[in-house]
């Protein structure tokens, strides 16, 4: 897994306009032409941000952008769980451009850096737009390719949805998730390539090349073809009511607190962190690039200490492949549960502590499985804007008829019909699951 | 509109258990049995509520219940607004029985007290019943036929989905909305009915009779009856881009923040108010009765200071029957936006001010509507456990095909049996929305 996986579908290359090796080629050119140089700082070297007095939130003085706050998580007891969080209330774009040629469509990808990438560039969407870059908050330049997502010359609508990202890292954060297909000639820029299909998602095997905002939108636009009356395990109004009945238990009750009423984590110049070894440290960092719309800027991160975990159980029922998901409640998610991941945990042992110490029934069958039945198997970084080198296993294990069907209350077997029906809506499917969805795709 | 209005469907008893002049007079022996008072108190007079010291919200000493504090908007300008809002996390079941007698489904419908009801007793769900019920907080009795909706011994589930309620003056709120069938014998308490959905959907045209909760309930139900392929005038997938579009467009950022930290509102002895008639004033009220689980108690409610205006203009296309829904934002919408009524307004003539003197594009076609359009007109009342004396005059008007299609972009014409599919999840129409859907059914 540390080199690309041209072998992972024979036929990868099949109707592109370019092939992987051209590709390669390409990515390397990029990652020559980009260096760029991202350190860390203390908190007071930060540029526009600062620790406001009184709540101690670090906000950027244009009270845009994000903010990072405290959390307080309660439940049906007395006990109470604080921790920081980022504030993003504004919705983004993550929008890939498809266009066909000599029949096969193709998507316009980006290599597109974030500081908190461990690699520099990652393979992005055609446009990642926050509402800052609408609305020019911080005078960079224009995003390139926004006017075929945005306003009333775009073309046709595949996809369309807000799904959400990290419950346990961000307050009540959506993206909205589009596929916009166009006829017309488009220019490409010397940053941008187009790619099939089936190539991006070959290159899913790849480590830490495709970003977790290319993922969630493939996931999303297996949602858009047409399907076939489903065979199920559970039908469709069944998951519905259980992912209802699952929100209606959670006791878990959260909200923004200042940053300063949080206990337990301590803010040195340079790093605010807790002692515990699966929550993450908030750092500080400087970078200088060339591609960015702004040349050099300053801006907080969100640190995970350690590799993530995340794992779907899938199998074959009445003819269908389908996928254990839980129905996992995270801090930050607005409406409290969404499906997830049948393991997900902060490291890769799928073993966590404190609140991320839930019962993980599968977690013993995953580290014990037979490797013939690991399907995939890929470390994929997540969204570098946000995140310094947060990185999570993605597996998909096949498991067999042996397998029992029945499950704890709180999972279902969903088919993957049924999974990408429901990711027409938001908040069914979280991000991990989404990724999985995604590297499920590139089996074949 | 100020007795029962027995002719509006001519069958309306048919298949039925008990005719609805037998509901007349069991409806009678209920407000006899069912004497209570209800009166306003100052605040100091609050058992167990009251102001929190530093945050100022008002809250219960168990910490449960709801909380009233304040809610902070700010756009993409540096305005910002503030208001009192009722915080409830806590997700409630609405859920209704249905049982088949001689093949007629009958609903289980429940002569219900609340202390904020215009008239005592209203129809309601077979349960309402809050996170609070299920765990006893108020040390009252238990739930009656909370069995058939909660736990491992219910019926067959037809309905299942979370529902907002009013964003303007809830934060995040939510209920699970549930119809679930039986076949066994239920015993049927005296402050129970079993009616059929037309006779419901009859007393609908009943001043102040069918509440908000049933109402919901109903609405949602039509999304279980199976459709056929439909011929809107919108593709779902072009509805939910809409929809969207439109949660992105939105500027709106809102938040919790202390009740002490609202300002433009005075706290009186027995009041907190502001001047804009379009708001509410929150105030306290004594209740003793015989019905509750707690014979007496005391409790904040929220008063509009005015009669609401709600309607929807409906038009077949397509030999379909569409409505005008409006994209939305309310300040304490889970989501932000929802498709809301095509008019939506404070007062009864359609024009709010302040926050609600948002551009109403059909409000004046609504007031010179010709009576003969008008196929619903009614006032009925909101929630009446957290809301004193709120009544919204409901009105279905049916315009004719010289009427445009073309519309401003933040509305679309909705097929109904659009509206129902998308009922099957959460926070895509809002509660007068559902309001209006159940009217509609009420005119066969």
């Amino acid at each position: 897994m540390t080199d690309f996986a041209w072998s992972a579908r024979a036929d990868a290359d099949a109707g592109a306009l370019s092939s992987l090796s051209r590709f390669h080629e390409w990515w390397s050119g990029r990652l020559e032409a980009h260096r760029f140089e991202v350190r860390r700082i203390p908190f007071t070297e930060l540029d526009r941000w600062a620790f406001e007095p009184g709540t101690g939130n670090l906000v950027h003085d244009s009270g845009r952008f994000f903010t990072i706050e405290g959390l307080r998580l309660s439940g049906d007891g007395p006990a109470t769980w604080t921790q920081p969080i980022i504030n993003q209330p504004e919705i983004g774009i993550l929008g890939v451009l498809v266009k066909e040629f000599d029949g096969v469509p193709h998507c316009l990808m980006q290599a597109k850096m974030e500081p908190g990438n461990v690699n520099t560039l990652q393979l992005s969407p055609t446009v990642q737009a926050t509402r800052s870059n609408f609305t020019k908050v911080h005078q960079g330049g224009d995003t390139r390719y926004l006017e075929y997502f945005w306003g009333t010359g775009r073309g046709r609508v595949l996809v369309d949805s807000l799904q959400s990202e990290q419950g346990s890292w961000f307050w009540h954060k959506h993206n909205r998730n589009m596929v916009v297909k166009v006829t017309e000639d488009v220019p490409e820029h010397e940053d941008f390539i187009w790619l099939t299909l089936d190539q991006v998602r070959a290159l899913l095997r790849v480590e830490n090349l495709v970003n977790m905002d290319t993922r969630t939108v493939l996931a999303c636009f297996a949602a858009a073809r047409p399907g076939e009356p489903d065979a199920a395990l559970h039908s469709t109004d069944e998951i519905l009511s259980w992912i209802t009945e699952m929100r209606t238990r959670c006791a878990w009750r959260s909200r923004l607190i200042p940053l300063a009423e949080v206990t337990g984590w301590t803010r040195e110049a340079d790093e605010i962190g807790v002692g515990d070894v699966d929550h993450f440290s908030l750092v500080a960092v400087h970078v200088q690039a060339a591609t960015r719309e702004v040349v050099r800027w300053t801006q907080p991160l969100l640190a995970p200490r350690r590799t993530g975990l995340a794992v779907f159980l899938s199998r074959w029922i009445r003819g269908q492949p389908h996928v254990l998901v839980q129905a996992r409640p995270e801090p930050g998610l607005l409406g409290s549960v969404e499906m997830a991941p049948t393991v997900q945990a902060p490291s890769e042992d799928g073993i966590g502590t404190g609140l991320s110490a839930q019962t993980e029934p599968y977690t013993a069958y995953v580290a014990a499985a037979e490797p013939s039945r690991v399907r995939f198997d890929a470390v994929l970084s997540e969204e570098g804007g946000r995140f310094h080198h947060a990185l999570t296993r993605y597996q998909i294990i096949e498991v067999g008829e042996e397998f029992p069907l029945a499950a704890p209350e709180n999972f279902r077997w969903l088919s993957i019909r049924q999974a990408t029906g429901l990711l027409r809506h938001g908040h069914y499917l979280n991000v991990e699951a989404r990724s999985l969805l995604a590297c499920l795709q590139s089996l074949g």
